[in-house]
């Protein structure tokens, strides 16, 4: 089925467009310096971007020397924004339902893609795409929220004893839909395991090259104290896998 | 300092006996098919290993064709044990202290650890000798508690609004010493997260090839009723790492 495409309800492009991610691009959303770190060279790279939101991403990598940049998203209010806000001569926005991308072969060297694929219900799918769109030797780099985060059936803190709090998992090996309240909306999201995900990228035939949990640096929580909650369950996971030289 | 060595207390060798891993051996343990499937070719393998307990991985290595198994463990009950039950002429048992093996240099084809690293504070240092210990190409097959089950400062199970339980979760980026209640004793084991495991394991030069999170089967739960709520957390985590054929 299409993609959930919360994105364009008025209200919650509101609630989103008011994000510190969404405000300040890259630099508000705490897990990039991380994920920037798993990069390839960016200068004349064939840049494929999976759920480019606003474009802060693709403008990036854009000014950055990036050959051409073809970025999707399955919401044209996203896309709006983005042509607006990131509009560079290299980038092509295109409107695409990530269940359903058709995208060249072959033609890409970094496929990237931030905390979009948890909405996508068939990744190994979109994994054999994403892995046929590479050229050999290029990479994917993606975050995506962890599974430790998608999995509970209804996300949550508890009391504990010594007056913190306990994040509630459960249904971790239960994959599948979930449907979680966010910016005062219901939104679906994809539960898998690690197992689950890196099964799908094997299967892909792309090598996990880096897998990182993202934590708050002590500058981090310094800065933004109600994050100190993060230290207590990883939110987001983010991986590098290669496409080999060789095929699989 | 030393590993700690609750194994040579009386009472608790005694409760630890009685599980059913010990009793049965390899087929008491739940994880064990998921671990074998990791495993390298035994016939002629030179194996060492970690924390071998009753010695039934010994055991089962040497039937299989291993030309040599070097079993280590801290605990001399646990070596009386294993000679007197799962002797063979390929296995020499060693009292070792994991903080601090001694081991010849490129003269394993496999190193084996179930269940035995999550005691050991220094792994990182470990991780090192293990990769001196292994030929070009020789692997390392482990299974740890996974970090979610590590974690918790005070682990348990709070009830949900469904009637259902949840795992707390907490301190899952505070890595180090744990002091739990197990068999009715305190056990120290320090929690890692998956970045930090990862982390070290590339830092000793060993190539990640395997991650998988064990999960009982549809005919676990049904035989053991008990092992239902093992699917809403993952319990242990299996893992499989190359030494590579030039050095790195």
């Amino acid at each position: 089925m299409p993609a959930q495409n919360i994105y364009d309800e008025p209200d919650f492009f509101d609630a989103y467009g008011r994000m510190r991610r969404s405000i300040e691009g890259l630099a508000g959303a705490a897990e990039w310096p991380d994920l920037r770190a798993m990069l390839p060279p960016l200068a004349g790279a064939r840049v494929l971007d999976l759920g480019c939101g606003y474009g802060w991403f693709a403008a990036y990598a854009a000014d950055a020397g990036a050959a051409t940049v073809l970025a999707m998203d399955v919401s044209e209010r996203m896309l709006d924004k983005a042509r607006s806000i990131n509009a560079r001569p290299a980038i092509r926005y295109e409107r695409t339902d990530l269940e359903a991308v058709s995208v060249p072969q072959g033609a890409f060297d970094l496929a990237f893609s931030s905390l979009a694929l948890h909405y996508v219900e068939d990744l190994p799918r979109l994994l054999h795409k994403v892995a046929d769109a590479l050229a050999p030797a290029g990479v994917l780099v993606a975050s995506i929220e962890h599974p430790i985060y998608t999995a509970p059936r209804r996300p949550g803190w508890a009391s504990t004893a010594d007056g913190g709090q306990a994040w509630m998992l459960d249904g971790y090996f239960d994959e599948g839909p979930r449907r979680t309240s966010w910016l005062g909306a219901e939104v679906l999201k994809h539960h898998r395991t690690l197992t689950g995900l890196l099964a799908s990228l094997a299967e892909a035939g792309l090598d996990l090259e880096r897998l990182h949990e993202y934590r708050p640096t002590a500058e981090d929580v310094a800065q933004h104290p109600e994050w100190e909650m993060e230290l207590d369950r990883p939110m987001f996971l983010l991986f590098r896998a290669r496409k080999p030289l060789s095929p699989v």
